[in-house]
């Protein structure tokens, strides 16, 4: 048997940390990671659009499809002036493969916050990534005053199912693992908990629609309404609350925008977006993907965090059956933070790229 | 001469706290505040709509505008399941009125970071207060999957050039008041910067018009583009470096919703909500807001923080030509917050709403 994940590196960093994360998986010791693995090159971004007029080439979805179990994507820089003809691959990507959720743990851990402090950060945001505002139907008129411009946010109740059902299911299977640590070792609130973010307030009809899904999800299920509690949020106050009191938090679902915006937000909270790891999750394909940008400033001197892309490859093994080989890629990760002493600048250290990679490969 | 004042508690702790605001406004002595103050109670909120059916009386709408200089609104509760006929009032407001423009300063002063640090943060958010998302153009569908709803996010010229306005002079007003502190005091840096936030990675039209609007202000004001610093920041990056790096930011200028969400994130590091104030200002009127919402867990208990509201009565008068009365109100706040003696328990101490209030207008 063999494992083939396609490289999607695209622009800036990302060419420096997906490469560092093949370079772990190829690290992996045979008793943990049985099945032979294979890499497939993929090109997009926003260079490759320069160079060849189109950001995410039907070739790359092709390989994908045809012969890849699974990707792992780097980041996507940003055109600075709106560019005809260009639109997001990565945003393509989920939409064309259906991957219509995003996984993004977010844990302390070794790491520290940006104050110094440590806390027990342990959430779990589940982010839909098909719609909201992310369809991109816009329009630019011309009116009395002048140009306007709209958009269209669009929430199903198809899709906030699945989201939901995502949520729940995975908030059940964090506490299974959970079980499995010594009732005094716990350091966790007892029961797990969802935590539903939306601006029904002002949306009532779309966020409207998105709560009362996801809630239906959690009432119409036996095990989800006994095993799980729930709350709602409202986006603005979600943020206030994560910088008061994160550790309140177990897994969160929201909406595409919302959910972009909060695990950024999360991400300072744990020392650095460099660390937040992430799936893009279909029925049939998971894309591992850092939080992080493509970082134009740092790019190309072997300075970036690679343990988001590294962690998302954990991600993608944890997703397409390879649990054990998995932990071991996050146990090493841990390792290596706890140790203290290899950290790219963005901890605050000096050590490299290459360093920290080759760091991780060492632990595992 | 006399200045009118419309009063609009509407829910939960806006019952406290705006009565706080008015205390203090009343305690002004004459040298201060030349002008007679009187004051006009208004109906609106959540609960007025559930006993008369409408959430913003025309009544309340008729008195701002026949007889009052400007107002005071505290906040809404927004309905747990959603209540056909309601819409929330202050979304109205800023509409029917014309309020276009939603200032919120955030500074850390003598407040204390959630993680008890101390930050010189000082910024000034400028949120579009018209259209985006709360145009609130909603639709509901039933499609072959289902339900799904849509909403219409607006972006004209005409609202972003107000909004960029607005940030671009009050830059340049923030650098004149702080030319008047000796040089060898000034712990800012020496040139006025402004951020635009904006998602046009994603929303190239709409927020590519937003960003161009804005851009266009500073370029074709000579003044602006000589005096002022300009940045930008995906809404995303900019909840993580606003936690990473507050003191970087000095005025910040943002479409409706980021605007709503960044300033709650903002209230989170200077340490809570009960601090933080807003002025809805048009160019005729202008509706004094606190940050925060109605809180109905400490509803009715005088355990609400009245700063905010304070603070929003001194930018009520700012705007309304006392500049040395609201100077007198700032100051008396920062003395009562210093002394840190006398807390509501959003800042961790045990004083009452009356208590704060007392404290503040001895100081004046
Ligand atoms: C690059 C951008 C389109 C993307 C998003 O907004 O989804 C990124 O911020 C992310 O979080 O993956
Ligand atoms: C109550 C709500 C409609 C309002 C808003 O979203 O504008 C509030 O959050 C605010 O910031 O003033």
């Amino acid at each position: 048997k063999a494992l083939t994940i396609g490289l999607i590196p695209a622009d800036g960093i990302g060419r420096e940390v997906i490469p560092a994360a093949r370079q772990v998986l190829e690290a992996l010791p045979c008793d943990i990671m049985p099945s032979r693995l294979s890499f497939v090159d993929l090109d997009a971004g926003f260079e490759y659009f320069q160079k060849h007029g189109v950001a995410l080439p039907e070739k790359t979805l092709e390989a994908l499809k045809d012969s890849c179990d699974g990707a792992l994507f780097g980041a996507v820089s940003s055109p600075s002036h709106k560019v005809a003809g260009y639109s997001s691959p990565i945003v393509g990507l989920r939409k064309k493969m259906d991957l219509y959720a995003n996984v993004r743990p977010v844990i302390s851990g070794a790491a520290a916050t940006a104050s110094g402090e440590k806390r027990a950060i342990d959430m779990l945001i589940i982010r839909e990534n098909t719609e909201c505002l992310y369809i991109k139907e816009e329009e630019q008129h011309e009116g009395p005053n002048g140009k306007y411009a709209t958009a269209k946010r669009r929430i199903s109740e198809f899709a906030s199912r699945r989201a939901g059902e995502m949520a729940f299911s995975m908030a059940l299977q964090r506490e299974n693992m959970r079980q499995q640590v010594p009732l005094a070792e716990r350091t966790w609130k007892a029961r797990p908990k969802v935590t539903i973010v939306h601006k029904s307030n002002v949306l009532s009809v779309t966020d409207g629609l998105w709560r009362e899904t996801v809630r239906s999800v959690y009432t119409g299920n036996s095990e989800y309404s006994s095993k799980i509690d729930i709350e709602e949020q409202l986006v603005d106050s979600m943020v206030y609350r994560m910088f008061r009191e994160p550790e309140a938090f177990d897994v969160v679902v929201a909406p595409n925008m919302y959910g972009d915006i909060i695990s950024d937000g999360a991400a300072a909270l744990v020392g650095s977006l460099g660390l937040v790891p992430s799936a893009n999750v279909g029925d049939n394909f998971v894309v591992g993907e850092p939080v992080h940008g493509s970082a134009p400033d740092i790019a190309g001197k072997n300075i970036a965090n690679p343990i988001a892309a590294i962690r998302s490859a954990a991600m993608l093994l944890e997703r397409t059956g390879y649990g054990s080989a998995a932990l071991a890629i996050y146990r090493a990760v841990d390792k290596a933070l706890e140790s203290g002493q290899i950290k790219t600048p963005d901890l605050g250290g000096k050590a490299t790229t290459t360093k920290v990679t080759e760091a991780v490969c060492k632990l595992l």
